[in-house]
């Protein structure tokens, strides 16, 4: 049922097709993050129309609001959400250790209390398989423990108990619908990294996630950390970098052989007045927009830039007025969404290593780090 | 330019058609009030999704806020908001007397403080006109001045100036691609909105409003009033109810002749969770709608309804999501506009009148008055 075949490489960087029960997925792809069952803002109708092939849910959340034995009874995620395409959720386990309050964590799993209310809840490795089970996405992960990347004793900790969870997640999980993919951790150390990579590959899973970046690590530390795990995952496996990125982290994360991707920046930016464009983040609030008949980006072809000035949008953030999020979070989304589209060309004609350093010169004013992954 | 051919009658009610510089306008019909040019939550594209052919915009807000003039050099209203049907605005009388601070009303016009920042502005009729040529719409108002319906005095006062003031405007008005209506008003005195009626449709105007209504008067007053101004007016001319209304107020506004509507209801309450509905209005956030699979109306044919149960609205409304807001705003828009629609086919078939009991009983549970129209 679930099956990926590389279509082509250049350098590391590949393009690949998996298959799930909700249709292929054509890699490398970027993922918008719809946390509470919605992309925020946008129908699932306007998500299709800027090309979204992928949409991640967050376990935390739904486990919380509505409930996942809820969503279950409602006939899954897909259909409550109306998301017809392929659908994946996280573990739990990263909103675990940074949204919720009063958290203990043993090798059984973790005590929480939830951020919404205040209730007491246990996570463990079974647990989250039999929540992400009741949500059906086709992707779901296995739950594991994301540690400061720089706390070298503590990290090694957590990732020897990522280990122990991946092999408890892969004997939990019983709906053969599902890919289950492990996820190597190691903070920042390129020898837990490497040590961790070679464990991950060595369970039997249709796709490996490298977790634990974009966490407060530098530009440098992710991509060497990256750089090491990718050297030593199979060839023939997707690899997902959760919580990446911004549009340099996505050309820096092909380049070393990352199939997928989720970020909740372009929304996030969305909100915040913040549009993606070849000049760079542009605020959209600017008193310089005022009669700016232009649109943000008139080499995008999202409906937001073929339909509307910045002008427009400006009053719309100044008026307060809710559809400039929606009409930022088509274009931000089509914005990266796009250039996932240029990468695979490019690596099907063979011309993404050289291309490379153009694509990147051309984003670098778009890079700022978002160091917060998950509302 | 502008035109308007009744194709249909039965009894009072009738069909017509109305022509505009940016297509016909079949009526009855609904417009949707996009106050700071954007029907709230929607993009034009969903907006003509639901069979929306005619949007009012409010002069008030948008001369405070981009200015006329911006949208003006921008190329003017339906360019700015890229809506490519009709466009309806209405003078700014009516948001100057129930949003700004601090006015004083003469025969010269209205001074008053914006809402907005406190700045002093003045309207009179002349600059009312000035303003809504530089907006563009292709339906304009008269200035007028709404009084308490139940003081009599002054309500005969404000008759009077509206009177001035709307020959004031005729003077005035120098495009040829606009429609000016001019307003009827009396308060609920039949024999004021007789003799308001009769001057109105003296004025060589290529439609009719009747204002000052939906302002805290009763139903039956309302109703009674509307049955003394469409019995004077010529047939020959669109009749616009402004601010009205309800279902209930559409089918008993049909029913005396009206042609035209606008109403900020179905998009406020989709911002207080509730929905039209042939069970009554609902609270799309009660509990029990926590499990319940249905769409908000098995009979609509809206986006919403096609796809989403109201668990998910409900869902997203308790999770304080955007979309709810959305995809409220898209069915309670829908449903009016459908009611249109049945209402003229069934005023073309000639079975209206026999109908309408019918109607209003289906719809009476939506029927609560909303006594402010404008935000």
């Amino acid at each position: 049922m679930f099956n990926f075949t590389v279509t082509a490489k250049n350098g590391r960087a590949r393009t690949g097709i998996f298959t799930t029960p909700h249709g292929d997925l054509i890699t490398p792809v970027f993922a918008p993050v719809g946390t509470q069952a919605t992309v925020k803002t946008l129908t699932p109708a306007q998500l299709e129309g800027i090309g979204t092939t992928l949409v991640l849910a967050n376990t935390y959340h739904l486990y919380l609001r509505p409930g996942d034995r809820l969503i279950r009874d409602l006939g899954g995620l897909h259909r409550f959400m109306q998301w017809p395409k392929p659908l994946l959720t996280d573990s739990g386990g990263f909103q675990v250790f940074s949204l919720a309050q009063n958290r203990s964590v043993d090798d059984d799993g973790v005590t929480f209390k939830s951020h919404i209310d205040g209730s007491l809840h246990c996570f463990t490795p079974e647990h989250s398989i039999a929540v992400q089970e009741n949500l059906g996405a086709d992707i779901i992960m296995a739950f594991d423990e994301c540690a400061d990347p720089h706390d070298r004793a503590y990290i090694r900790v957590a990732m020897e108990r990522t280990h122990r969870w991946a092999e408890r997640c892969l004997r939990a999980k019983t709906r053969p619908d599902q890919a289950l993919f492990a996820i190597v951790q190691g903070g920042v150390d390129p020898d837990l990294r490497a040590q961790s990579a070679q464990f991950i590959a060595s369970l039997d899973t249709p796709g490996i996630a490298i977790g634990g970046l974009s966490v407060g690590e530098t530009k440098a530390e992710m991509y060497a950390t990256v750089d090491v795990v990718t050297a030593i995952l199979p060839e023939n496996k997707p690899r997902y970098l959760m919580g990446v990125g911004t549009p340099e982290d996505l050309i820096e994360g092909i380049a070393r052989g990352v199939d997928i991707f989720d970020c909740v920046l372009p929304t996030r930016l969305a909100r915040h007045h913040a549009a993606f464009s070849p000049q760079g983040r542009l605020n959209m609030m600017n008193a310089a927009f005022a009669r700016d008949q232009r649109p943000i980006d008139d080499a995008c072809d999202c409906y937001t830039c073929q339909n509307f000035s910045r002008a427009y949008i400006r009053h719309l953030i100044v008026a307060k007025e809710q559809l400039a999020g929606t009409l930022l979070s088509i274009h931000n989304l089509r914005a990266l969404i796009r250039l996932m589209e240029t990468m695979r060309s490019l690596i099907q004609a063979g011309t993404f290593i050289q291309h490379a350093p153009l694509l990147l010169e051309q984003w670098k004013g778009n890079a700022e780090r978002n160091t917060i992954h998950t509302p």
